[in-house]
């Protein structure tokens, strides 16, 4: 009993706080309670036309359906139900009129029959995709075309009309309210998406370099990432939000294109769709962030060493590919175009073409050869100086073979104190890519581990890769941010310094 | 005007293609057709009782609202049309009796006060994520509330009364007939869904395979891909549909709890929310498809002899990893457990091991250094026979520095002729990373040269790591199938010989 209460109350303070966290939802709440209020206000004083109030339910339930939480929204139901109630109320009284004149008899069964397919056909066409944003306006024609029909032979147009009327009151009501009190428009909702996602992926991007340049692995990886659900991890969440956002997107989009010119959108067919193609590039661009954190949550990961050596420039781009994200979700909140002949992706290019030289320079700590064992070494010396950064220092002084053995049994270790982390369950079946650490003490096989090695060496290689094909699509987001630009006639941008 | 016709008789054939492609959902219009005509039937004999034909209109909303495509989706409306209704009768004519013993006088600003409240209230209550399924619920309340209070004084209970039988009326002929005629369920086409995402990764990663293999690559990409659309590419849209499904899955899940044991569901408390798990975990793989995908898409490509050298140990993980997904996609329709004492993934695991060597022994592949041209140019001639798969013999005489080039050359050439397939408009931008082809005949930085060079040989490494961390995730794949297949009870197999 006392959990219960518990509950109610945290439920209690969670309502509280959505409210605090966006007032617009009190005040959407308050509107619609005064809509509703006014309603019933006109309908106590219309008592006099007596017949009319048998009616008012119209009204209250034009309001009720109609009134939603942006005006986009607002519009587009409320032609759906103006729509569907006018040539619902058309074809029936037609059919209603021909029915009583042709088949005085059997009128009751000429409506049940119309009835049926009028019922029908509208069944079927809204499950067509296209007209899933009429869904609404099928079902008004359904319900007025049956109520007009079945109201009696006396009263259709009776019927009609006053049906008319009212909807268009609770109509008038519902917009009056919703538009001139405190507007909430959909357009701005999908504009702040789309910057919140620009974010959320800088985030995610800055987190993931961080993370990968820490050494951080997960002693053992939430199962909700493996099964692809939300988290409050920042790296993670980043990317998900805004791969995951598109049927929002798509939902905001459908009514904001209902929506008049208003506050800082002053343009008639403002080309919201733009929007959503620019998130679209952002989320191609998110799909890297996705693989390089792929290699933090894989089985294989490289030594800390040859991290070290690759820091400071997988760091350098990593931060100027974020800045890049950050500076473009500014400018498209300001709604303010790039600076012209201010080339934005000059200095992540420049970072990444340096880490792509580091790369070759380097490239043959990707490689576990024992064919060049001696070049190797050689090279090993020279390369002394860049490894300070490392913490062990003890393991400095060991061979290099030696040392990635280390990384290795570490590692060995690592998997089998934790054998379920791929997941809760206890399993039986063999544990892959680390197979051959099951055998725990067995006499490891030397081409095994050597294999283990190179593959953690390359997972390196993946990780940048990974970078530097998330820079070169930072292109097309620039190209489509610039079309939206352009289309939606962004101010010129106040001159500053960067 | 012809084209509008065009344009008509396009639909209609679309319209009619979409029946035929999925019967059921002609059955739905017919169905519901069928419930509105019976509701209309009902209302025509109950003509005597004529002040309940005046609330008619509540059995035909009941019907127009409630009757969904699913059996799941119908009893939730249903069920939240019905505590809707209930509660705000209940809590309308308590108001309302108070109000008018209370404050006789001012009993109008009572109500229209109590109408504000409580329609703020439920607005603002069912914003609350949690709320959202019974976001209807709401909706019914606070109509109902409404009605019920407006309708005058003298007929609250007799208003609350008859529209409550008359929405119990509707939600009966509702319930019957959508239950009793060829019942369509969502817990089976999330079913469906599962299974056709297994289908559409396997698909995706044959495909994958295949297009890497055979050195495709695009042109141009399809802008739709760069934006995240959907397209018709086999490739793209088999994964992307497995990405894409979460909403609906979940808006699947949101009825399937609803409906009772039903044909193979044959269980109470069926768990469909392992379902959706599953699927999640499916496209934790599915994002390495994508990553794949990705470097199929990368301007930076590997040069075809190093595919051919990798070739056969490729395709074998490809297509063993498609077969694992297809089988667990069969068992899974089949509604199946795993054939115990067997390893599906040993094949794949054998296979991406035998990668995993091959990598290792080829590592010198992917690195481009001078200071070994001496042992390279010796392993070069050793791996010579490797190479014959390679199409154009007449690269094979050159000396290997040579062909590098010459891959380059091509490739540079390529992106000269296509300078916009980073997207359709002609930007000034530099074109990163074939930066330096922006330059064409002038003199290529020889160090860049080599650069671009690694970088193309570390894409297949990117490619194969890829593939290997998706071998990898399907063991997490196979323990949330075989938790689901114990949760659910599926059957034991069937002997058969794979």
């Amino acid at each position: 009993m006392s959990k219960k209460w518990d509950d109610v109350q945290l439920f209690l303070v969670n309502v509280y706080e959505m409210g605090r966290s966006d007032p617009r939802q009190i005040i959407f709440a308050v509107k619609s309670g005064l809509a509703l209020a006014l309603v019933s206000i006109l309908i106590f004083f219309k008592e006099p036309l007596s017949y009319m109030s048998q009616y008012s339910i119209w009204a209250i339930l034009t309001v009720i359906v109609v009134f939603e939480f942006s005006i986009g929204a607002t519009l587009s139901k409320g032609f759906n139900r103006a729509l569907g109630t006018f040539s619902a109320a058309i074809l029936a009284l037609g059919i209603a009129k021909l029915s009583v004149w042709w088949a005085k008899d059997w009128h009751e069964f000429v409506v049940v029959i119309s009835i049926f397919i009028a019922g029908s056909i509208s069944s079927y066409v809204k499950l067509y995709p296209s007209m899933k944003p009429y869904e609404y306006g099928f079902r008004v024609f359904m319900l007025t075309f049956t109520i007009v029909l079945v109201s009696g032979t006396s009263h259709f147009s009776r019927t009609a009309y006053s049906r008319f009327l009212l909807v268009i009151v609770g109509a008038v009501i519902c917009l009056v309210v919703n538009m001139c009190i405190y507007p909430i428009w959909s357009g701005e909702d999908l504009h702040r998406l789309v910057v919140k996602n620009f974010r959320g992926v800088a985030t995610s991007l800055e987190e993931c370099v961080k993370s990968y340049l820490q050494n951080v692995e997960y002693e053992r990886i939430p199962s909700k990432i493996l099964v692809y659900q939300a988290t409050d991890d920042p790296l993670y969440s980043g990317y998900r939000a805004a791969v995951q956002s598109t049927s929002q997107e798509d939902t905001l989009l459908g009514f904001a294109i209902w929506e008049p010119p208003h506050g800082r959108y002053k343009m008639f067919k403002y080309p919201w769709g733009q929007f959503v193609k620019v998130s679209g590039a952002l989320r191609h661009c998110a799909f890297m962030v996705m693989a390089m954190h792929g290699c933090i949550l894989s089985e294989i990961q490289a030594p800390p060493e040859l991290r070290v050596m690759f820091r400071n420039e997988i760091h350098r781009v990593g931060t100027e590919g974020a800045k890049v994200l950050c500076e473009l979700g500014n400018k498209l909140e300001k709604l303010e175009k790039l600076s012209p002949g201010f080339d934005l992706l000059e200095k992540v290019h420049e970072a990444a073409e340096e880490l792509q030289m580091l790369i070759d320079e380097k490239s043959y700590h990707f490689v576990h050869s024992d064919h060049w064992a001696g070049a190797r070494r050689q090279k090993y010396s020279e390369d002394h100086d860049h490894l300070h950064g490392l913490k062990d220092e003890e393991t400095m002084d060991s061979p290099h073979h030696l040392k990635r053995c280390h990384t290795l049994n570490r590692h060995v270790t690592n998997v089998s104190m934790n054998p379920s982390c791929f997941g809760n369950s206890e399993e039986e079946q063999s544990h892959w890519p680390s197979r051959m650490s099951v055998l725990e003490d067995a006499i490891l096989n030397e081409r095994e581990v050597r294999t283990y090695e190179s593959a953690c060496a390359l997972s390196l290689a993946n990780f940048t890769s990974s970078l530097i094909e998330f820079v070169a699509r930072l292109h097309n987001l620039l190209n489509s941010f610039q079309e939206l630009s352009d289309k939606a006639k962004f101010a010129e941008p106040s001159v500053h310094v960067l």
